[in-house]
């Protein structure tokens, strides 16, 4: 079972995705819990080009490219391997911030990203993807207290991209949600966080009866 | 006019770039001397990490799409605009070398490879290509020695590979040069250093006569 989280920086997802992990480890699962650019040595680094002071200065195309080397990396060496011994994997971002950040928000044509992301994944796509849906004004505001408060992942050069960019990101997610509507559940990320995380439990559970007739 | 420089650590095509390079600057022509991966800030990052001791534990996919990221950097902020201002443009390594280490050395198919190389460069090809052959035995040789003597361009992951996987990787040269003949200049990098630069600037000034009627 693979799960993603996907939305906006600021809309809870890493959160979310803790929190769907320890409950799953309480009950006995065993998972792996990663994240997307990172996960691996060679991914670290590349975020730390990605969201650091050079990320602003990148090419659209030099961006696609580094997110899709970060996860060929972690689709290899992590999720794949994780997968094939039955845990289940869940990843904090993954193929759909690409289709959402460089189609949506960047404006590069969808075939080209469809390429990229292909040979990063060799066709691996979640079971489950949810969905955190919040606005961009609500997502920055969060991210900006957040930042002054010196939370872990600070203000980054995604971060400070237009407003307007942001808004394509989003339209883009809800066009990626009717599209694989099969795996894509959209969360309201403006509800308490303990509601989403007794929502997002719920559709796991009822994933995994699906499958192999377990229960959460 | 746009030249690269081609061929095995060890072969000389460094020296013989910037040889072409002061050649040309002496007649007063603009030059942009580049490498790859590198060139860039965001190239010189991810060289570091191509290059480094993240570099040995690699999944060959990303090692395809770090260098493609790194050129797309390159190809945007730097070659493509020095072509467009009439500039000549050299370059240390290009997307030949993803076609014979990611293609000949590590196998990936052809088609993914042309894939990854068409988003970073969009279509972009060099005016001439000079691969400088050497037998994987003495460009191992030669490495070794310059390191040995703390040279500029030490030991790295690439050469650390095993002497088939170098013999893989002048296959797949020689193949290209047939396959871009009309390109492509084999010179045998076992020759004097003099005499491989007055072979290259033979055919530079040959090539930028049948262009524009100048004579180097």
């Amino acid at each position: 079972m693979f799960i993603t989280f996907e939305g906006p920086e600021g809309s809870g997802k890493t959160t979310q995705a803790r929190m769907l992990a320890t409950a799953l480890e309480t009950l006995q699962c065993k998972v792996v819990l990663t994240r997307e650019p990172g996960g691996t040595l060679v991914g670290e680094e590349i975020r730390k080009i990605l969201l650091g002071p050079l990320g602003k200065d990148l090419d659209p195309k030099c961006i696609l490219l580094l997110f899709s080397a970060a996860r060929a990396q972690l689709v290899r060496h992590i999720i794949k391997p994780a997968i094939d011994s039955g845990k289940i994997v869940i990843c904090d971002r993954y193929a759909d911030s690409t289709r959402a950040y460089q189609w949506g928000g960047d404006g590069i044509p969808r075939d080209e990203v469809e390429r990229a992301i292909q040979l990063g994944t060799e066709g691996l796509e979640p079971d489950i993807t949810f969905y955190l849906d919040l606005s961009p004004e609500e997502g920055l505001r969060r991210r900006r207290t957040d930042s002054a408060r010196g939370a872990e992942s600070g203000w980054n050069s995604m971060d400070a991209r237009e407003l307007e960019f942001h808004q394509r990101v989003r339209e883009a997610y809800l066009s990626l949600a009717k599209e694989y509507s099969s795996r894509f559940y959209v969360i309201d990320a403006a509800g308490r966080i303990e509601d989403i995380h007794r929502t997002i439990i719920e559709i796991v559970n009822k994933k995994l009866q699906s499958r192999i007739g377990g229960k959460v």
